[in-house]
């Protein structure tokens, strides 16, 4: 897990071994991002399936120009380009930074080879490696590295949701990585209880002294009216029961646009599920298995998870609802290192046991994304990054069981387009009271 | 002006004086919506430019077909449907209620003939009026009569907005209704002022006895943060002032989304902008004439809106924001009749001067199109009405000059989607303090 | 008819008399296209269901426009365009006369009215009458009225064909014109009977003295093989037979981007086949009927046509064999006038009583319109006429009732791609011997 | 060079050493498509930029499953398929032998890997080879290796098409094989002769006894009015003065479908041609290099042939004229071997020096693809070998350098549709005279 040592030193003139510090993450990270490769084949880094799945190979080099564009490129005097045609190459929508490969053409592209992939990011590394032993970067170059690196971090779930997409799609099924499966029963087997949470003024958005994204600034309260909230995410399980109630042909538990958007699209399960004779599977990481009917539900739009609340009677939480019952609830932040080091490829919703009530899908909320009061975009290309996006998106809370640790706080603000599921996604349902 | 006696009989047994008043307030509404059709040649009952805007004669047959489905034919034992095809031809989107036409097909029908569905709306008139001579209406049947006028009242703006959009996308530029140019200039010369608001926990959405749609009940409590709004709308003028800055060719103002709509539909200036040899013109409902740098701009997106907020480093106020100071400043409903009895085709603006802050233009908020806290939909198919719309669109508020007086108040809601602007649209900024 | 008063004078100078003869011939074409339209109503004249089939009111704008382009702006030197923005909105598809809706937008331009549009017809007729009363027109100038004249017959017909699209295609199915059916039986209830014709070399194209179009120029030989040709159209109850033994959905029989076509728009019978509990009835211009199994089957596109062919096991003739057999068959030009005379509305298919092979429907050949040997388009915007759509469509031969008796000849080439099916086309079938 | 045993053996028994001499064959050929890849990177099998282009590691695997399908699994008793899913991922497009992956998901599939469709060859070839050495093949099965050979021969070329898409839009420009520009000059620096042909009654379509293509078969007659065709190919410099001359912005030159095309994909140059800095370059299999003036123009539409034929007043010669003019001027059929064992990777047209008429880039002609007089598709799935593609497309004739030499006589007929142009496509022109 990322080092507190960014936060501590934010603001300030570094000494020496500050940077050094810095440099440890910098390599943690990056090293992260290339053992989640390990599994895949050369073919799997090229391919791009749709337009929202990007190669393993883009992400590879994108994560690596962020620090050669942000950094190297601005900072470091002496540093020589890998190549001048990776900049259109690898920006992904910086327009500060010129032009671009169109997003869907991303997975048209052979070359860079996967190797030479590899070599770029080694030449960034060792330049910044270099940047980083010889020189005592200033606050706004501190800034910017650890900005880089939750960025890197993004993209690890970005490419796990990648990989799985590309991998779940294939005729083959293949498994991303097999490993014994887990012998204590995962998932939820009770029902699930519900919080209450009083009426009044609560404080929202991030108020600390670490790494936060600009989206989440800007401390602020809202009114929240009185609300219970469930203890659990819905199960596989309760979801196959909104399905043989009809729950996808019937128009009255959706939303229009969502309606338009399981006929158009003959939506009829959650992403992975595939049904052969009579009998539902799941694709995961480790492959296809049978349907885990006390495993939390995931991989379902808004859409889905907003019909399901419908046929329910009941809603989404909002983000703030969300918020606010992870502080009062004290929910655990989980202790635990992510899948990578566990081997756990799959969210096990461990919730009610030890009250750790998020990390294991993200959870769709009735929230839009849209700026808090004091939102104030950075300068330059950097201010493109949460900004821009704040419209037609519905924010996620709480983490998955791919998101790295250090991102998993109560005040994150995730987004995704309300008929997107390739995430790891799930909910949890509330009602006013 | 529709009378209040809906809401004085609103939940009790009906005298059936009260059904004569009703029927008198049914006449008068029908009466308007013919009114504002009487200027058009019978081609431009049935064109359909583009799938947004529907036919005058579809919005006719369906305002029609509204009373005929969900009062005559649940409540009039007697009566006999106009022609049984109709129900097919001028359902709208009610999937409770059957197969229909699809939206983007209704330019495509030519029969019935434009005469023939003023025989309908005269078959259905008839029969509400024999309905209401010899019956007295229950509760239920009153809520859903006044339901139907009010929802008769918003397409006679659509039918403006419509009649708008296929007049001005004519080569011919035809006039709706040629008239003298008001003497005195419209429109606002000096500077807007900021009207401030302190933080605090406020009211807001509808508390009263009289009609009220379902979107905007759940009176509830919401928490502001200190804030200035200006007290008036931004005019062509400064609009001009964002296009010769480059406004329209720097993605540094514009959501991502509204960076590609941009540039997908090379849009360069507000909808019905034209210029020729290097004059700008616009189109309005009286004819082509020169830009009035004074009136208010509109016709505008929520993307062109947000764009020009984010070049002045302010933003949109939210809908909140936007009740809360309709209330503290005490804004007068505007007392003058509408444009149909004024002959004011235009928004004019008046604002500073005589305490009117809105009722010119509906104005983009910074919010979402979502459920209050408690918002629960109607049983059947008028649950369809406003619910399964809450996804994908920003809140209006406030009315344009084309909006019947009934509708403006401060609660009122008004949605569409951020790139649509051949709605009576416009805008002013606000800020946080 | 048209006289042949043309074709008397082609080449030469005029007399006074030739002119008022040519008005003659002028003014009874123009009748015959009012005549067409009086049964319409006038919202019949402004839709646009598709973008191949144009509003009637369009077709009268773009015939009238058609001799102020090309005669009266260029030959009279005191004209005066009706309204400068007519070129606009009634050019069709002539690149050298400047900008021009769209073709997919005829449909949204509800200006001018019918009444306008036949205000321009009587503009453009009374200066032509008045240039021809007054001028002796050279032999350029007759040959592009006389061109003028077959081009707004070819409109007489595609007016039937866009009228029965719009009235057809409307859910209350009204017919353009009521009548008693014909007493006597129409269609073939006999088999087909084969004509041999021999090898060798022959002379095909047009080769004579009157009008012809440039497509069809270019007298020249051929070498056909041998080959039989049937004697009659198929019939709808022999292309049910087709259906019933699952023509549309075996691949076999079918193009490949045949198939793609049949897929993707869910083809499963010719375009105005309807079945209502069991029964096939047929859309026609006197309105919807039990189909006629005796009667040809018409509106097939090409795709339908190949399929049914190899399904039988055969071919369809080559449009060279076809003009061959009409030839040697000495297959009478059909004698009597056209439906609009007659009162026929339907194709009759008398083929065999009285060896009038042809005149019934449009026969789909199995040729490409390519153009003739020594075809060379004529100079300026009329050579835009035919040439230009030289590929990726397919030659009909022979004429429909729909189509001006005098455009019935054996050389004449229609075309239209492969996939439509809106005009009025049969097939007949041949095979090498 | 692929021997004459086939064409020796057909249509009789085989001895054991005719099954030894088509192995030998068999083996040769599939070693050469092989060899094509060896220059590939992994990453280069994979994509798929369009959908006409196919991924390389697809084009492997879709050359054994012919084999697999239609030899081994049909004629080998004992053959136990490679793996039951590759019938689904590299079947193409016989829809007789089952499901099968979109031809636009071909980009989408990362697995089999390259290294396991090479194992999938293996295991083919060994299978083939075990077959062929242990059983006497009937004359059908001989005939359906002839043809998967000569298959797999054309797929060598699509191969080469796509390598040269896939690495020619790639940003880098990686070349495929560098080698040293040849010494001697290539192309034409002298003008075009006219060679003249009479008019009569000519033989056309194959008449031997070698293998031959379903759609080239059917000798038959054909009537050639007299003609003038060019000795050589139109080259890049005479292509450049029509560009230079305005062609790509003036409609005149051009077909309706092909103005449309230019228009929609704002094409003005041929496929390769990319201009910096005011200079031509070309993008070719050797990497991007300057414009070669005296080479044939490549890479052209059947639109951009016609527009230049049309700019020329001369026209594209009809496929039979093409036939006619090989046999009569004896045009060699080029000795050397192909450019895998010559080197040379680009059109040389050394046509004039060495009476050589044809093999440096197929032509388009002015003929419609069409079945032959007495055309009868096979039975069985290679019945849709050709004949289900006979609409919509030109011929195209002659073969290019990166044709099978085997595939280079008169009669041989490709086609493409009119707007493609990744195929190595040139012109000549001709006239009547």
């Amino acid at each position: 897990m990322l080092s507190n040592s960014i936060a501590d030193v934010n603001g300030s003139d570094l000494a020496n071994d500050t940077a050094l510090r810095l440099l440890d993450d910098y390599q943690r990270v990056r090293q992260q991002t290339l053992a989640l490769c390990r599994p895949l084949q050369t073919e799997d880094y090229v391919v791009q399936p749709i337009a929202d799945v990007s190669p393993p190979k883009w992400h590879l080099g994108h994560t690596a120009w962020f620090f050669e564009q942000f950094i190297l490129c601005a900072y470091a005097n002496d540093y020589i380009p890998c190549n001048k045609n990776y900049n259109y190459i690898f920006n992904s929508y910086y327009e500060s930074v010129g032009e671009r490969v169109f997003r869907s053409n991303r997975g048209n592209i052979s070359r860079p080879t996967v190797e030479e992939v590899f070599a770029y990011r080694k030449h960034v590394d060792d330049a910044m490696s270099d940047f980083l032993t010889h020189h005592t970067p200033n606050s706004k170059v501190v800034d910017i590295i650890a900005l880089g690196l939750q960025h890197e971090q993004q993209h690890q779930e970005l490419l796990l949701m990648d990989i799985k997409y590309i991998l779940g799609h294939n005729p083959l099924f293949p498994a991303y990585q097999s490993f014994e499966k887990a012998s204590n029963p995962s998932g939820s087997t009770s029902n699930a209880n519900n919080i209450n949470i009083a009426e009044g003024v609560y404080d929202v958005g991030y108020d600390g002294e670490g790494f936060r994204f600009d989206n989440e600034e800007g401390h602020h309260k809202v009114f929240l009216h009185a609300f219970e909230i469930q203890d659990r995410l819905i199960t596989n399980g309760e979801f196959l029961e909104f399905m043989q109630a009809g729950g996808y042909t019937d128009f009255r538990y959706w939303l229009s646009d969502g309606w338009e958007w399981v006929k158009t699209n003959k939506v009829d399960a959650p992403l992975y599920w595939i049904q052969q004779e009579g009998q539902w599977f799941e694709y995961a990481l480790r492959g296809l298995h049978e349907l885990d009917l006390h495993a939390p539900v995931s991989h379902i739009s808004y859409f889905e998870a907003d019909a399901f609340a419908s046929w329910k009677e009941m809603r989404l939480p909002s983000e703030f609802e969300w918020e606010v019952a992870c502080g009062i609830t004290q929910a655990k932040i989980p202790q635990e290192a992510n899948f990578l080091e566990t081997g756990h490829f799959t969210p096990t919703s461990p919730a009610k046991q030890n009250n750790q009530m998020y990390g294991d899908l993200w959870e769709w909320t009735s929230s839009a994304y849209l700026p808090y009061p004091y939102f104030k975009k950075e300068e330059g290309a950097l201010g493109e990054y949460n900004g821009k996006f704040m419209v037609n998106q519905m924010v996620l809370r709480g983490g998955s069981f791919a998101t790295s640790r250090i991102h998993i706080r109560p005040t994150y603000r995730n987004f995704f387009q309300p008929h997107l599921r390739w995430q790891f996604s799930g909910l949890r349902l509330a009602k006013h009271i």
